[in-house]
């Protein structure tokens, strides 16, 4: 079937099997995890804790992390980071059952991300089940990461950032293609779970679909951000996750605004299984 | 003048104003700043220092400061980084009189790259001079960062990565022309300074062409990395800077290399001056 790419995405509805199903016929162990939390926590919702405070953080995911099945973090705009904080991540994962998702968004020639997965002061391979990538330098920031994740017998998952979001970005349908043919690639099956786009690219429940820049009400922001709802994302985009960031840690009530995030979502997603 | 896109640049010689009459003309204060350093220190030598400790760095550069106008760093591979560091690298930065080029290659939507310029444990803008961006999320991963600049009242630089040297990138040469035009763009010409590029994109000395992936033997690592010499580099694919990494730090004698390393960039630089 032909992948839908940006802004091909209206109109047709998409049906998928259940999460339970799903956790059942995916082939990574990281995938069937996710799936597992979904089904048992009843949420497709991942919030993203764009703040700058170890303790802003915590209090955020405290609020919201019964609503969620992911928590994604920048760890680089945490003005007191400390490498202790990556284990109270941890610990409240464990709290609340959810995968932790470090949007890095690597971007670079293999020799140099494999670096930037495992060393300096965050250690992201040590912490972080989910990672990103854009594919544009090629296969070897994909392989880079992986030998980092046999190296040391992790469960790990990558995501290729296969579409954006941001007024203007330059990527093609060719190059979501590029990205597609990549994740699918034999040599990266035992790290590669899915993508970061704004459309359905393949039926293949092995294949995560998030979406990022959901918030109840559209809009932007002005610096080129453009929203879209969380039934947009499931029904239309085909998401099976949706990324929410200011919609909910901006919120007065987080923990309400977070229910009805998840609600929203679980929601569409009935709509959807098949 | 129809710019030369990856692998369209071998047979044509490139001519171009020497360093002195580059820092006249060009637009941007950190641009002049650079073309007088290498002027005066007669080098367009760029250095990555790939290493692993603050140790490490500071001894590389006391090797071949004399023989840089550029140190590039990947400040996040860094394991006992410390902010003091930044202070350390600014005060050889001043005594070996270069810039110093955090290779960040920021590649997030503005809001984001903002933040990850300018806060958590790096603070890079407090201490890069130059920063580098993917241009891939459009024009608000500059703004977001020209911003910080701007609200600071910080001399700094912003390179687009607009061609890469790693097997398989999904860069096309559509995606390098929108790289120029975003450079070009009149809304950035208070920060974007230049290119990393694997060809020349354009003849205004405004903007400095950094080519990396540079070694006197060439050849390849095993992910997927390429290499070209000093002389390819130079006076094939127009660079203004070579960046010369492992070619350098893992030589037995750093200053030596870097010496030889500045001989070759530079007779090849004075070969394609008018």
């Amino acid at each position: 079937p032909t992948p839908q790419a940006n802004g091909d995405h209206t109109g047709k509805k998409i049906i998928r099997p259940t999460w339970a199903e799903s956790a059942q016929k995916c082939k990574l162990q990281i995938t069937a995890r996710l799936y597992n939390i979904m089904h048992k926590k009843k949420t497709n919702l991942a919030v993203s804790v764009d703040v700058h405070s170890c303790r802003e953080v915590k209090k955020i995911i405290e609020a919201v992390g019964l609503h969620v099945c992911i928590v994604k973090t920048h760890i680089d705009i945490i003005e007191d980071f400390v490498p202790e904080f990556t284990k109270e991540l941890q610990d409240l994962a464990e709290k609340y059952n959810f995968l932790i998702f470090e949007d890095r968004k690597f971007a670079d020639i293999g020799n140099t991300v494999q670096s930037q997965y495992s060393r300096g002061i965050y250690k992201i391979s040590d912490w972080a089940d989910i990672v990103n990538v854009h594919p544009l330098p090629g296969k070897g920031v994909i392989s880079g990461l992986q030998q980092v994740v046999k190296d040391k017998g992790l469960k790990r998952g990558c995501l290729l950032v296969a579409e954006m979001s941001s007024a203007g970005n330059l990527i093609t349908k060719d190059y979501t293609q590029a990205s597609l043919r990549l994740a699918e690639a034999d040599e990266h099956k035992d790290f590669v779970m899915g993508f970061v786009c704004q459309s359905r690219l393949t039926e293949d429940p092995s294949m995560i679909h998030m979406v990022p820049g959901v918030k109840l009400s559209s809009g932007g922001d002005n610096l080129g951000q453009q929203y879209t709802t969380p039934e947009e994302a499931v029904i239309k985009r085909g998401a099976d996750i949706i990324i929410v960031g200011r919609g909910i840690t901006e919120a007065d009530n987080l923990k309400e605004e977070a229910e009805r995030y998840q609600k929203a979502g679980y929601e569409a997603y009935l709509k959807t299984v098949s």
